[in-house]
């Protein structure tokens, strides 16, 4: 590409990031670094992820969605520091300069920066096979930031809003499945709502905290590994959206589907916390800004590190994905 | 690839990391986030560059020059902005896990960062075509950073070390050109020296500066319409290296050719920067990190922004690139 075109992205993403200069931004877009205020008591938090055609996404994704979801994944690890998220970086190759295509994605990106006030501070746009690195930063109150490790013997396991929406969205765009309503699945997949403002709240609450990308029981390992215990979560209060339970009862998916989409699917972005039942009660006072459910509890170290419990009783769910993962991990 | 092979990746960047911890790095690789702490009257410095295969480099380009070079871009956009480097992120998109290939990427990566105190903060790996996006954040005194917009009529126009051995290195690897010696040209391109000494000690002192990524000219054009001013640079004082001139003695470059390499070639990786003559004179007291001659003067706006003179006449050098650049800019 020539520096013309490329000129003309970066004015592009620079004219459509009205939130500049309003943010701690000293210095945005077009000198050789951003220039940030951290305002003080606070910490920066940093996280990173590339989406790449062909393994995350397929090329022919809509660009709105792909736009919002680069953003979306970026934010839920915020979420799950309990930080607030502040500036982005965008580092984007693509094969060729596409207007509209360029339009969408950016409308996306911005639709949720400007939800969370997030101002994109600088990145890189380059040629070659289309994929996409966000960088994000937030802060978060000195020493506050929610960590993985800090389960407790006793704690109870919570998460946020529902499970699986993402998990059977991702399954009706391979398979042909006879769904009710596939959109919602596929918008709970592709428009997925990062958790920031509950984040936020369970600062002070919250023993430790992880978004749940690779599915429960999965980043629930990485929570009780850092933590050095093991957990139990009663499938029976699996926090299913009312889209998937009316699947259910049309016969369109098994109970045990949903609990395999719930605990090992993915790409759910909800969050996924350990809390004492003392400040569970109190947490609860507050008007939190998202439905939240108690799902399980932190046992004492064992090499069995999730047991899966049903009235009580330990099960034997056979699910997959499940011994793969035991075997990588 | 499955989730044990990143597995492997991962850990691998990890153990090489030996500065976390030691960093204002409350948190580095391993949670959703890496957390850390700003000292007291800095501000962040943040840039993002990526490199992608067949753009920026061939496919089969030495590893280890890679990892070092993917860093040493950023650090110098650090260094443009006066800026120290702290952390870094890193993502990498990988055709496939090949060991010795990354042992190679992370011994260049990694031999960088110790030499600046640089600790690797977090990052992404992911199967896809090769590509590195890095992510550095610095720490520069509130206020302090050194912008492209500072310029001031009168003032002098600067730059460090010497300018051309990288694009002369860059053009011997597409034509097979007679040198003395081709591979202090290569070294030159690939294991460019980021000048963040240098830049550090230019805080108070310059007015404006930018790193030469680009071309001499290119980013001069960068400080003189950030700036509202023009330029005169006097190609008698362009800093060449003595292999240029020793190349130039045997008749394997045209002294023409040289200035080309100089003015226009790129990826030279010094500063540039504008300074008045009285903190010229006060900044040559220091015990400089990097040699630094001074080569034109700003001048107030103009239509034509950039001017070479040569024994005080402007002079008209036809530049290959120039016009090119002239257009799209």
């Amino acid at each position: 590409m020539s520096l013309g075109e490329f000129d003309l992205i970066s004015r592009y993403f620079k004219q459509t990031n009205e939130l500049a200069n309003d943010n701690g931004v000293e210095i945005g877009i077009g000198d050789d670094c951003a220039i940030l205020d951290l305002p003080d008591g606070y910490q920066l938090a940093v996280t990173t992820d590339s989406l790449v055609a062909g393994v995350h996404f397929f090329e022919d994704v809509c660009p709105y969605r792909l736009g919002y979801k680069s953003l979306a994944v970026n934010l839920s690890d915020l979420a799950a520091m309990g930080a607030e998220p502040k500036w982005v970086s965008l580092a984007i190759t693509l094969p060729r300069v596409d207007e509209p295509w360029l339009s969408e994605f950016s409308r996306g990106f911005f639709d949720l920066a400007r939800k969370h006030n997030v101002t994109l501070i600088g990145g890189d746009t380059t040629k070659g096979p289309l994929s996409i690195t966000v960088s994000a930063k937030g802060i978060v109150p000195r020493n506050k930031a929610l960590l993985r490790s800090g389960a407790q013997v006793g704690d109870l396991i919570c998460v946020s809003g529902t499970l699986g929406d993402g998990a059977l969205g991702l399954a009706s765009k391979f398979d042909t499945l006879a769904l009710s309503d596939s959109a919602v699945f596929v918008d709970a997949l592709e428009l997925t709502e990062p958790r920031n403002q509950l984040g936020k709240q369970l600062i002070n609450y919250a023993s430790s905290c992880i978004d749940i990308s690779d599915g429960l029981i999965q980043d629930l390992h990485h929570i009780v590994e850092a933590s050095q215990c093991s957990a139990q979560i009663d499938v029976e209060n699996m926090p299913l959206s009312d889209a998937m339970l009316g699947e259910i009862k049309m016969h369109h998916v098994t109970e045990q589907q949903a609990l395999q989409y719930a605990l090992a699917g993915g790409d759910d972005y909800e969050l996924l916390f350990t809390i004492s039942a003392q400040h569970y009660s109190e947490l609860c006072l507050h008007n939190l800004s998202d439905k939240v459910t108690v799902i399980g509890k932190i046992n004492a170290n064992n090499d069995i590190k999730v047991n899966l419990t049903k009235a009580g009783e330990i099960i034997n769910l056979q699910l997959a994905g499940w011994d793969h993962f035991k075997k990588n991990k």
